[in-house]
């Protein structure tokens, strides 16, 4: 019989996120009590080390299949790992700690490639002619034992490819950290991510893991920050608290239009991206804005705020409030800072509390480092990590690989 | 404190090997009693699942950078995967077990790119601005989640990482697996696989892991094979037994200007490879053996076979002989199924028995996936488990990851 022997109640790890936005490393320096569902986290410190414009270009290079190459992609998984080890050794030294009283850590990765596809992976005697291309499959980067050998504890990582060897999408997995994190007993949450997409995870009043859903409710920040990339001449990435968008007027009817994207009437398990809500169809609107409605600037910048907070308002009434009660809408990611965008979230959804995760001690952009350090701690507990509900794996399973000092 | 608890001292394990020729994967049945340089291995049974050609031309394009994509070699990593547990599955059912009856599996992977490299990856704040394909690493492909969640039991695999994070080459990984097989108390060995390149390990008498030493020797079966191929209009692939060879008459004065070769007096530690004496090397020797030589194709195929047979054996009196007492030489790998070569090597070498390992109960074609599943009992057992006297590492460690069922 082979285990892994963990014997702590109480352990410190780093947890390192790296996301598609491809903008930096999180590390969190994380105290864990105990393991799976009743484990409580308390986050010491929490570093962010950016990725400079170089290094992210080549990660994008790296993410096109017509421009990636094997001998970079073998590279960057040794030469992430390198800035992985840099990130959580400053992490752990600005914490007042050393990399002696850290237990393990634990690493997301970087996703290359995400292929959640619909096709069946176990199938018969013909597995030597498929095409390797439309296997599902997931490529997250930043060697595990190259980061282990570099801070001299043990590393646990790479959680996706379990999940979806058991017929999981390999995601999402946040929101098994936010089920440890912010189940109550007595109110029911919606933890509403904002980043370039948005996405939710309903946490019902003293749910159970089967209890729990999650969905993309479309973009994020992504239409606000590219209509102020346009707008701007390009002198402006995105509306710092919300201050161009607050200064105009949305325009409602514009606004109902937009909402008739079939995207927003689809039921949930449903995941949307850049290729449906990206340059393209920001232009779009932009132009309609402009042509159709004679919009100002800032009554653009405004519509695009009100359109997505109306689109996650009503992905919570069609979806969501007929499924579970919601006293609270916990807000992280960067769309937390945007004050437009959540005032008009408070005024859409009057009968529930709407604020920023910070309330509840955990800095928005630290939230899903914290939440690969839980999923670390419960691969070394053998406690499965992941959620079938929100990833649509067969079965419960331990994700993640080990690698020793 | 984090460690794996595995608490059998006798262990059934399956070891898998692919190796660089892209000809398939090697799956051995092993019981190995107790761990370390003292493990005792038995080989249950061996198993090779071929690589079809649709599927080996796929990992060609992978290994190359200007035709290798993201998209595939992340499909490939689970697609091979697949391929590996099945034939781990039929050699478990060859063998008259089940797979409730196996510990652990433990994993090679098929090598897509590796760059040993000189240059040094632990450099300070200039890390971002690397460029990755002239970082020092390796990647190794078939994902050990997969292997796992698929077999129901414990996966080790991906060792080669590890070691070149702590300054090694990642490679040669087989003398240390080598060392507990055949090392004798009274008599030295020297291991010397014959395939594509010829690759020797030498065990003086009673050695120490510091003792051992590894290097290529040179060609293999590279350009006996590939002048077959030219001779015969591409009707044949190597030659069967050695018969051709056997019929000819080596030129020994081509071969002494062969033995020329800048490689044949490099110092050990070295390696070389199709790179060196591929296609182009080949095509030179079997023009320049019938325009200067006027050689017959069977005195071509017999001198391909002299000069592989004479490269070993010079490499010995120049780099082994001066250093410790050999005794016996063991021939693996398909150059100790040709028996013109074999033949060769003997009268080369009287002062040594010169024999295949196969006389030792090590099949061949299985001596590495037994390696393998020895590296992988050692992960399990904490045991650092490669030679840095081979690969040039700085200290020893344990090298491997582990994903769980």
């Amino acid at each position: 019989m082979i285990r892994i022997s963990f014997d702590r109640d109480s352990a410190i790890a780093v947890g390192l996120m790296s996301g598609t936005s491809l903008d930096g490393v999180d590390a969190a320096v994380v105290r864990i009590e105990g393991g799976g569902l009743s484990a409580k986290a308390k986050l010491l410190h929490a570093y962010s080390r950016p990725y400079g414009d170089e290094l992210r270009e080549r990660l994008k290079d790296l993410c096109v299949p017509e421009r990636s190459r094997v001998d970079e992609i073998c590279g960057m998984n040794a030469l992430l790992a390198e800035i992985f080890a840099e990130a959580a050794r400053e992490a752990v030294r600005q914490a007042g700690l050393s990399m002696q009283d850290v237990d393990f850590v634990s690493s997301h990765g970087q996703t290359v490639w995400h292929i959640p596809g619909e096709r069946d992976r176990t199938g018969g005697s013909d597995l030597q002619s498929r095409d390797p291309a439309a296997v599902r499959s997931t490529l997250q980067i930043g060697d595990l034992s190259v980061l282990s050998k570099r801070l001299g504890v043990p590393v646990v990582g790479d959680f996706r490819p379990g999940d979806m060897a058991v017929g999981g999408q390999g995601a999402p997995l946040a929101p098994y950290g936010d089920l440890i994190l912010f189940r109550d007993e007595a109110r029911g949450r919606l933890l509403q991510n904002i980043g370039g997409i948005g996405n939710c995870t309903a946490l019902p009043a003293s749910a159970n893991p089967e209890d729990v859903f999650a969905f993309d409710t479309g973009p994020g920040n992504m239409v606000i920050d590219q209509a102020v990339w346009l707008l701007s001449g390009g002198r402006m990435t995105y509306d710092a608290g919300g201050a161009w968008g607050a200064s105009g007027t949305p325009c409602e009817s514009l606004v109902d239009e937009m909402l008739k994207h079939p995207f927003f009437r689809q039921a949930p398990p449903k995941s949307t991206g850049r290729e449906v809500f990206g340059k393209a169809y920001t232009a779009d609107f932009v132009e309609r804005a402009r042509r159709d409605f004679a919009l100002s600037d800032a009554d653009i910048v405004a519509t695009a705020t009100a359109f997505t907070a109306r689109s996650i308002a009503q992905s919570y009434t069609d979806f969501v409030f007929p499924r579970c009660r919601i006293d609270e809408i916990v807000v992280s990611g960067g769309g937390a800072r945007n004050a437009a965008l959540m005032e008009m979230l408070a005024e859409l959804l009057p009968e529930q509390a709407v604020c920023s995760s910070n309330e509840f001690g955990v800095d928005d952009d630290a939230k899903e480092a914290v939440i690969f350090a839980l999923l670390g701690n419960d691969f070394l507990r053998g406690v499965p990590n992941h959620l079938p509900s929100a990833t649509g794996a067969s079965r419960p399973t331990v994700l993640g690989k080990l690698a020793l000092p």
